[in-house]
């Protein structure tokens, strides 16, 4: 089957103590997901510095150039042919961090995309992204990228859907919720639901562990384009390894029985302009 | 407290072979909710009609001019000064039939929706919608307005609460899935995602029972803005009457913590023009 691709999601503890031991925690668990057969391998966000930085210094101290992180990944994405997808503390040529996300494959650095929208204290020490998300064309398929919070927005996954988007890969760093209010984490409510609307592949690779007081979700899922889970979460929230057979030609078509297709039913004529027009950030009232 | 809002979901079981007692049990729902102090009625869609039509002559005989819907339930709406939203097969004055929605209230009908995304062999009945989805000021909050399978367009739903909607009410006709995806019908994650994406109430009034071979989901649910349902499903999926206290006033901020809202997050310049551009219903590819 040209379409059934083997993706991998490697949950894992990036220490933001320790930079230089995150890197070396996300390439092992690369290549390991690498020899196990994945052929998309996603990585969570920030994973070669950890993310509760104490000072801009800090963030600045564990930033890297995007070639310096396909230089680490692209060589173990070779040895099987894989595509990686990871979240990286980026330091743009003109000294600007982003909270960023890499596609490497055995050719390098295909693309980078820095996170739109930034959550909690991000602001601090990055900058926003000025660019839309991209979609790339992999020899696993194609593949739209975001970041964690970027999945709160409908509107970039849904444009990565239009797009051509078959997988929508999101890098994470979800902070735990001991109560959640959909009896699960809405994270995943979240996953199940953007697969379904668009008729897409959803992986979210979230990362585990704590940092500075503050406990990740460990959430990690793969979502089909019927909406149901396809892998994940990994059990006891801690460090693992996703591994979903996905027929990614599947959300090449949008049909969704004998009358309906997701795209071709849509009206855009009569949807609201503010959705995609400048300054409409907040509701009319 | 000026938000808290009585808001009721009727779910009932129309019959297609009778349509006359279909709107019968529509008015003794309405006027059962009201008497209970439901504020907010929905009712579900072609409440007045049922559903699954054989021919488009059953279609028209069952059709109503939306006065005529109004004259129904606005007295019983006045009872209790409530505003009731329920779904109805309507005859518009140059003859054409619309899966249609009405708000109404004691002063009679406020508002009109029809349907822009038809699924299934409604087109053989139904002229699409070729309107926006409205939110109208009333006087228990500002009420949206969609049906069914809008819901699966997030496009809709979110430019609702862009224009203000604090409550996102549902007139619903769900078939059943006896294997859902998700683990639950994927209405109710719809429902619960929604609800959370854009912080506003959403309410889902869904029908049950069965017609011509058709068995509906009886899903009817009320979620709140913070992604968790608030009322519901009715426990055995059968005739059963939601009613939750909302705080209409919560959807009336949109921010999610110390530093993040979710609309002034948004970042709309980065948005595919695709979302609300004609002629973009297909993927790129």
């Amino acid at each position: 089957m040209e379409g059934l691709v083997r993706v991998a999601c490697c949950q894992i503890a990036p220490d933001v103590l320790d930079p230089e031991r995150s890197a070396n925690v996300a390439v092992d668990a690369l290549a390991a997901a690498v020899a196990a057969g994945a052929q998309v391998v996603v990585l969570p966000e920030l994973v070669t510095s950890g993310y509760v930085f104490a000072s801009v210094e800090e963030a600045q101290a564990a930033a890297l150039g995007a070639e310096d992180v396909a230089a680490a990944w692209g060589p173990i994405a070779a040895r099987g042919d894989a595509v990686v997808i990871g979240g990286f503390c980026e330091r743009a040529p003109d000294g600007r961090l982003f909270n960023s996300s890499a596609l490497v494959d055995r050719d390098g650095l295909r693309a980078v995309y820095r996170k739109l929208h930034l959550w909690g204290e991000e602001p601090r020490w990055f900058s926003a992204g000025d660019q839309p998300a991209p979609v790339i064309d992999t020899r696993h398929g194609r593949i739209g990228l975001g970041i964690c919070y970027d999945i709160e927005f409908p509107e970039l996954t849904r444009g990565l859907a239009l797009a051509g988007a078959e997988l929508i890969a999101l890098p994470t760093n979800w902070p735990h919720d001991p109560r959640p209010a959909d009896g699960r984490p809405i994270l995943h409510s979240l996953a199940a639901t953007t697969a379904y609307l668009s008729r897409v592949y959803v992986a979210v690779c979230d990362r585990c562990g704590a940092e500075r007081g503050l406990e990740f979700e460990g959430g990690s899922v793969i979502a089909a384009p019927d909406g149901g889970l396809r892998a994940g979460p990994v059990p006891g929230r801690g460090v693992g390894t996703l591994l979903a057979k996905c027929d990614l030609t599947e959300a090449r078509h949008k049909r969704t029985g004998e009358h309906n297709d997701a795209f071709a039913d849509r009206r855009p004529t009569y949807y609201a302009p503010a959705l995609t027009a400048r300054g409409s950030g907040q509701p009319a009232r």
